[in-house]
């Protein structure tokens, strides 16, 4: 029975319940940890394995390059070419600049701030203020990187195709400031879900300020869950989405093997047109002579030896899979009947986003802490931290142990139950 | 006898030898480069060898981090340690942030544009014009960052001291437009030669713009050539010096390890007072998680189980050591007796710096280049590529076998003679 449909008295009595087993959590001094979206060691290990088995006996790329010496900006093509893949995106625009993403997101904000773009007299930085969408719930180091470039973050909220694009539309036609829109096209960090074609369209085609650019953070693109592709998101080829909609300058793509070799310690590319590439060129050179070719070429090696990237990600699946089926059938079980919660069914990604009860969320990230479950902070999906409704919490079900995630997943639960009950009483005596 | 106390007929007499010569150089159509200091393959194969015996049976840091997974901003405590002994810095003070230090100063600029500093209401980029000092010769690589950035640049002549310290002072003192200046204090790019302790504490002391920054790129901290003590350059403790001198958050120290282990491929690092890590946190937080730790972890056990970096660096000016004399006594026994050429005598570092006759550097350059000899661009050691003189050359003798290096520097003495000749033989005319 929904939990608002019960009266104060049956009510009064779950609570009571609830906390009497939320007091032999406590007496547990739990140490669970679901807040980020690590890797597991068990994942790891695999990869390890997997690298031991990678010849290096030379360091010859296959174009013929030492990769232990200077030289190569652009990254090996070999390299390029199984990101390309990935990305259903040629090689030659493709340029592996970093073992992480987020360096080059924040190094390409960092030069649209400083330096105009073609056919711009002006950087972003000489301009009275610059704005960016950020469709929420959202990735909080998106957020982070615009709000420490000092650019105004105009929340967008998500449907399941993406964001409310006929929103996205209308904030566009009419302010020019809006320079761009913070995306995750696959398996959307915190939500999970995909943009449909559709949406990814319209963002590459609607009216919009001449400079404004579409920032697709590819993290997840061959991160899926299933091994059946009827179970599985597609993969859009953005750069030839923004080619055939008129705007190939509109979109950069970025994407990692953070969550597919080493987090951190991989290989991660900009993809985007070659006027784009024309314009970051000066400032690139200035800044490196290339990324770790070594590491490139033992990542290339790799994705060749395994036939592809496929086999890889099916491992990781196969010890991801399990965990997200853990905290869906959790969810479903004890909060299902309630009605006090909503929340996403991924194919892939690292994440599930919940809607606990409205105004709760912060209370439940509070009470999840003193009973020694860390989360992400309520909030933090949000632009400023700013959860309106109060009710958003990100899900992190990869890094901690089956046993662990479930003993996590029931006290979650426990508690999202605990607070709305709360709410539900305090609602019902205002 | 000195080619300008020669007659002309005898000048003329030499030419005509030296031109014969130089034919049969055409007729060999050779390909060498002298042009970039990059270590040789036989450094390279070295440093694998020794990575090969590096175990890497376990994946935790000496603080029980999993190095293959998210964490850990600044870098590796064992690896950080490592590089305060090179520098003399508390290892407190240093982080390991990219794989080249190139990147880091990059960043570091970039940030400075971007971002005021403390105590400062504007940030660089917000100000009418923002200058640099320049010591010349200087490293191209760091004249075209700040060219990129729009940052001034002003020449300073180099002494065997460094940057004429009276012109230094003097520029500060009356222009608050001047910014900062860069530095390469041990074995400089390109002269190989050293500040010396007076002059590092003159430029840490002296009068200048609040905000003013010395950029000191360590490079060649542990490049000597020599294995006699008595034979190297002291490396002086920077941030001592700037808090002895009373400005402690006025130097930027910057090193790597990419001509020590791998180059581009190895560990670089930031050290610099608390007041400006303080200040670079919100931006580094923005821009990564963390380096690659994974390789910061290989590079701390292979200096481990070598006892230091000093046996690294030994094996090294093995290679090198002979190279550098092969260019000195070519230089001496070919260009000495002319009086045509001085050149520096490096006690460490990647390069030699010839000053060839006035007026013939770009023409030396432009005929290597006829005759297959690749070496770095005349000009390219001075802000926007200008040598007033036209006369500075910088020679890279590290990455050719010295067979070939043989050759290259006995055709550079004879173009350089030629060129002299030409020159001498045109100033007689007019």
């Amino acid at each position: 029975m929904l939990y608002k449909d019960l009266d104060r008295s049956a009510q009064e009595r779950l609570l009571a319940e609830i906390e009497k087993k939320l007091q032999t959590y406590k007496d547990l001094n739990l140490d669970l940890n679901m807040a980020r979206g690590k890797p597991s060691p068990e994942q790891l290990d695999h990869v390890t394995t997997l690298f031991e088995n990678v010849s290096m006996d030379n360091f010859m790329s296959e174009e013929g390059i030492d990769v232990r010496n200077y030289g190569g900006l652009y990254g090996l093509i070999e390299l390029r070419r199984v990101f390309g893949s990935m990305l259903k995106i040629e090689p030659e625009s493709v340029w592996c600049l970093s073992s992480s993403s987020l360096t080059i997101e924040y190094d390409l904000l960092s030069r649209l701030m400083l330096f105009p773009l073609p056919g711009q007299s002006k950087a972003w930085r000489d301009l009275n203020e610059v704005k960016f969408l950020c469709p929420v719930p959202g990735y909080d180091r998106h957020f982070n990187m615009l709000d420490s470039f000092g650019i105004k973050m105009i929340p967008v909220p998500m449907n399941d195709e993406g964001p409310d694009m006929d929103l996205v539309e209308e904030l566009c036609k009419k302010d020019s400031s809006i320079k761009g829109i913070w995306t995750v096209p696959m398996y959307s960090n915190p939500t999970g879900e995909s943009y449909s074609e559709k949406t990814l369209r319209r963002l590459l085609s609607m009216e919009a300020a001449e400079d404004f650019k579409v920032l697709a953070d590819m993290a997840y693109a061959v991160h899926h869950l299933h091994e059946d592709p009827a179970e599985q998101d597609p993969v859009y080829p953005l750069l030839d989405l923004a080619r055939e909609e008129g705007q190939p300058d509109r979109v950069f793509v970025f994407a990692s093997t953070s969550k597919m070799t080493y987090a951190g310690a991989g290989v991660a590319c900009l993809a985007t047109s070659e006027n784009n590439r024309a314009w970051l060129l000066p400032s690139l050179k200035s800044q490196m002579i290339s990324a770790d070719k070594v590491n490139m070429l033992k990542h290339a090696r790799l994705f060749r030896s395994l036939g592809g990237v496929e086999s890889l990600m099916k491992a990781h699946a196969k010890v991801l899979g399990p965990k997200f089926e853990l905290v869906l059938e959790a969810f479903d079980e004890k909060l299902g009947p309630t009605g006090i919660a909503t929340w996403t069914r991924p194919k892939g990604g690292y994440f599930v986003t919940i809607w606990v009860y409205p105004g709760t969320a912060s209370k439940v990230y509070a009470r999840c802490k003193e009973l020694g479950l860390s989360i992400t902070d309520a909030g933090a999906c949000y632009p400023y931290g700013k959860d309106p409704e109060d009710s958003a919490l990100r899900i992190a079900p990869s890094y901690p142990h089956m046993d662990e995630l479930r003993e996590a997943i029931n006290l979650f639960c426990l508690i999202v139950r605990e607070q709305a009950l709360l709410k539900l009483l305090e609602e019902s005596r205002s």
